[in-house]
């Protein structure tokens, strides 16, 4: 019998379910009847890499009401089909310092501070194309199942209790409308909020989906390109900055993973281009945070080093060899190439660049080389320019293609 | 003679001061007679990479006071001598979404907001070990200096004019006292700030300075330690979500650098891992940032897609090659494997560890591990075992030693 | 043909109005496109006595729309039907220090702060009984026109254009429904409360219910008892420290009246025991306040001398005269008998009443005795007890029965 | 032995001593070391009249230190030396619905937003003409004096007590400073305020200071003009909105007397034209007013119907009777007449100036007519004019001169 190598990484998971699963503080979210019925025991984790393999742990399959989750998914949606300039009319991209139920209107333009909160949440959802409530939540509920690779039910006695307390929302709406800032009426823009945050997720659903933001938007599982590159980036430095309601400043320190947490008991978290992870467990803290969501994420930052401010250490350095062959001096190069391996390399190399002679940089073991460093390694060819006798004095050998877009 | 391959680097930040230095709006700052004797046209910007080499254009050698750019650096030194948990407890790591000289005490607490508004900065100043003024500047001095790489100077008129009109900040410094946030009296606390803010640096020295972030607390340039990776790590992140004040999170959003400005005309950026940069132009927008600091930022972070949380594109399989090697089966492995390189080492090699013959790791072309990575390949060879002869299942060839540490 | 003598009063109006008619500054409303119909020309004044005389000047008999005038008369009417404490369950007394439409909801009990800004005037609309919007503005409807002795029209052009633009009053009413202080659905109260601020009144209707406060709550005109004396009262003191919206403290110095503005153009004014003013003139300030009203009340206060605080200069003493007839010593009595005028009367007299002989105090020709002053002046035939001859030492003489009641 | 008939006012007073004497409720003041040593049992109170007879019950002789109670009355010192143009450049006249050591300055003016809050208070103390912290206190101690009419100590301990511990007030001096608004230098500013708040006074001290306020500004003890009649009138309207911090609004509405509390447990309350009124109990509720001196206010207001704007009841007609006198109608006039008592008689009047004979107004028994009142009735004699026998048909008699002035 085959020895499982994946162990590893279920094993990461299994001890962190466990660290965390004798704590008992926090209570389940109670505004809404519905939501008070959840099992303050259930509890799981769920990785998904961009490659589309997904690790799970515990209570991952458990279906929740995916609530505030909802609104980074929407909010690319919305970039997507808007553009940053349209979306940011309507609302910021600042953290507020507030609860996530705070009014928190810009006094001069009407814009909710930012998506993250529930009044630019609503605003949000009212930007999805549609002239209805049910249209537009047709449309968010395609895109949240494109995010998920699969199909969402709507919990309707969640959705039900929603609409009936949520008052709250409904002033949040009609003061964004008369601050000239909701695309819709209040009401079409309530609705379909509701019933945007009344959708049922699993823990793995929510690894999915932050995965796929952290693809640059395509979904590493189905992969259907969900939305474009700029709106998963853009989303992705919202949830950042805001992600965490009051709290987001001290997530970033501590924790270091742009992440989303809802009062179903749900949170999702990603480190670009790595993996996305969700977490499921109802208990909540007084931010109105997962309990042992919060905790789980820590651990895993903290244990496995995914801070994503976190100095790496110094990478080997990207020029593997260097060697004669015949005339040529060949530069073997390896790794990943960002800008500050490009700039070391052309640091390096200067003064190997001579009269006679043609030195080749050789890419074939090169894995990704970065946007704005490739455009300068194309150039040097043409830049070096030809030696007394003609020949060129660069010369590029990239079998894989990895200079290319 | 010989062609300079640096060219390219050196053309891409001329072509971006070329492009800036038309722009005539903003107005350089007031508020004390010394700044505004500062020419609006200097126009400077500095990179430093990660292994020390400097590239610069145009006045990158003019001196000006360091200003609130001297914040993130003096917060650094204050979580290196202090620890996280004893600075938080007088300081807090929340945006504001206020301006820089916002009062911004949280009411239960009475800590300013976080350490890159005045009142804040204040707090962390005197928080710098030291039982007088001259004790806290020296050190401050001595740190800032470290970061650096070379002596500064105090400009003794700016810090005449500062003292001479500070009463906001002085404000401010008896507010945080009357909190007990303040960890020295108020009049301790301003001069050694006031001290700070008067010393001057270069564009080239700010790149140094975050360069010195950006490898984790070691000066890419001396060599030298100056703080821990952890305070480093710290620093950045309250860099990202509170830097550029209340445009924090557009900031974040458009540009993705961590990034701090000061009203000297300064600004300072960075990535982890990567490259600081420094730049230099007096005129200043309505908020106090550098019209052209902001401006040149911009356009390095578009052309040169440095955006912090851009997906960089799907790399090249970490497995460069399989190939028999007698009994052995041998994975050429390539590039940086972080998370996700790991994960997909995993899942793809699992079904290839056999009853019979042993798989060969091989690192050699490997450039960087991350932390939590690398312990879960290092846990392999014993988890797999060997195989009925006796033999290990696993084995890991690195000469570099490249999953150490 | 005989002169007539009430001339100075209209000479007083008419002045007033002469002295304003050219200012041309302020705009009419325009935020509902009715308003905007207004005759920015248009100037009227009018002054009820509490004994049910009316002046006027001007166009006081021009039709508009109440809008915020309203709020005090029906923040009474809820005081009378509910009482202070069942009131002030739901909407505070504080002044806000913000505008008309601010939130200023009390962060820990959700109530508005005070009932003259929008939000706390819709929660007094839903306070008035009814189960219905129609049988709330039913109620709302009867009390105004008992405020104003005649029968009040709803401009049903300008209630379409409220009920059409009125997102933000929906979203206050729904924002104290979701805090627990709205009475009613959001709904009911802002569709009696459209109704209510859309009712046409003229400068004259505003001065008989301005009037009708004055007296503590009997409309001086058809001598119908509208409110009792303690909700008139109360709703003064409101009217007093929140009746000018953020400019309320400067208007207490100034001018000294207690008021209210509307966006129609129309501004009540009081005197308790006095008096109550209406003035109209459309075009308004930047804070909403009707330009030309607000320079007729600073006119009239500062040329007449009505500032409720003035020190009316000192009072000839109460005691008229003092003169033996037979064994008794009569004191002659005059004028109104304040606490300050008993405390005169018991501190002058005491060393009169004597062993022998009757103090005789002779209430005829008082015109008022205030309530406290009027308990202690009755205790003291029983206090002074009898001389050695059995009679008693202080008699009464009060024809009239000032000192009842 | 004669009666004394002062003493239902002693009993008046003593009752509400014992209503309230058994509350053990709120805490002496304790930020000071000194404040805490105050005795909590300590119980007085003190009512002088405009006429200067003072009436006192409990510890009315007990001296504590005035605080905060020193604003108003050095409020009314810099009206009266600058005028409220220029004081109000400096300091606002707004309430704040914020507790006594609010920052609270106005964004765009940068003035603090009224007198009765600390940073307010430092401003006015700023104001007061000296060139040093001690001409300024000289001055503002020279103008309680003369409020108070007896020499006022400074009560040193407390004093030094203050300047420890006042950093709260250093940073709301220098942020006024910086704001432009301070008048001195912040040093100067807070040592001037220290000792004022540090001088030493009575229950009855306060009584005869608020009774001077109550007369227009002179010391009905002692007969000194202390301040003008408008300094005084504009500081009891700001005492009116503002004086009693974040619950003014409440107490204007359940108490209805212009007021000022101190932490050292003293309050002011006073009724223009009639009373000043001072008390003394160190325990302090949470926002910072003595619990038993607003028992005290509340009982006292309550029971003897001191509300400021209670409708005092319909006043008898101000026409007493009319006779014949020979060929002239005479009407004999009685008590105060304010604008309704004129507005009553022109009324009543105007029909019975006819075509002959000659209509008497008799003032003997009026015992005070109101400014605007009198002019209007002055004029009444040239308005009539003459009738056809050439004699005027109306004819003034005052015999007091009640009409002047």
């Amino acid at each position: 019998m085959a020895v499982d190598l994946r162990d590893p990484l279920r094993s990461v998971l299994g001890s962190i379910l466990d660290e965390v699963r004798d704590r008992t503080d926090g209570e389940v979210a109670s505004y809404i009847p519905e939501l008070a019925k959840a099992d303050p025991r259930a509890l799981g984790i769920a990785l998904a890499s961009t490659h589309g393999v997904v690790h799970e742990a515990g209570d991952s399959a458990v279906e929740f009401t995916i609530q505030s989750v909802s609104k980074p998914f929407v909010f690319a949606l919305a970039l997507d089909a808007l553009g940053l300039e349209e979306v940011t009319r309507h609302v910021g991209l600042e953290p507020s310092g507030e609860p996530f139920n705070a009014i928190s209107l810009d006094e001069a333009s009407g814009r909710p501070l930012n998506p993250m909160i529930n009044a630019g949440a609503i605003v949000t959802s009212s930007l999805i194309p549609g002239d209805t409530a049910d249209e537009k939540f047709a449309r968010i509920r395609a895109g949240l199942q494109a995010f998920a690779g699969r199909e969402l039910d709507v919990d309707e006695a969640v959705f039900a209790s929603e609409a009936a307390t949520g008052d709250r929302n409904r002033a949040l709406a009609y003061l964004t409308r008369s601050a000239g800032t909701l695309a819709s009426t209040a009401e079409i823009a309530t609705t379909a909020y509701f019933r945007q945050c009344s959708l049922t997720v699993t823990a793995r659903d929510l690894a999915i989906m932050a995965a796929t933001l952290a693809t640059g938007g395509v979904n590493p599982v189905t992969g259907e390109r969900v939305v474009g590159e700029d709106a998963a980036r853009w989303t992705t430095a919202v949830m950042t900055s805001c992600g965490m309601y009051d709290a987001s400043g001290d997530w970033l320190v501590r924790v270091g993973l742009p992440a989303k947490s809802g009062v179903g008991g749900g949170i999702v978290a990603l480190q670009p281009g790595q993996f996305g992870i969700g977490t499921f467990s109802p208990p909540l803290d007084a931010r109105g945070n997962s309990v042992r969501g919060v905790a789980m994420l820590e651990a895993l930052s903290s244990q496995s080093g995914l801070h994503l401010l976190r100095h790496r250490g110094d990478p080997l350095s990207p020029i593997a060899s260097l060697a004669h062959e015949g005339d040529d001096l060949v530069a073997v190069l390896r790794g990943e190439i960002a800008f500050a391996g490009a700039e070391e390399l052309l640091t390096r190399l200067a003064p190997l660049v001579g009269e006679q002679g043609c030195l080749v940089l050789d890419f074939t073991a090169v894995t990704r080389v970065a946007r704005g460093a490739a455009g300068v390694l194309r150039a040097l060819p043409e830049l070096a320019g030809t030696d007394t006798d003609g020949r060129p004095r660069i010369v590029l050998r990239d079998p894989e293609g990895v200079l290319e877009g």
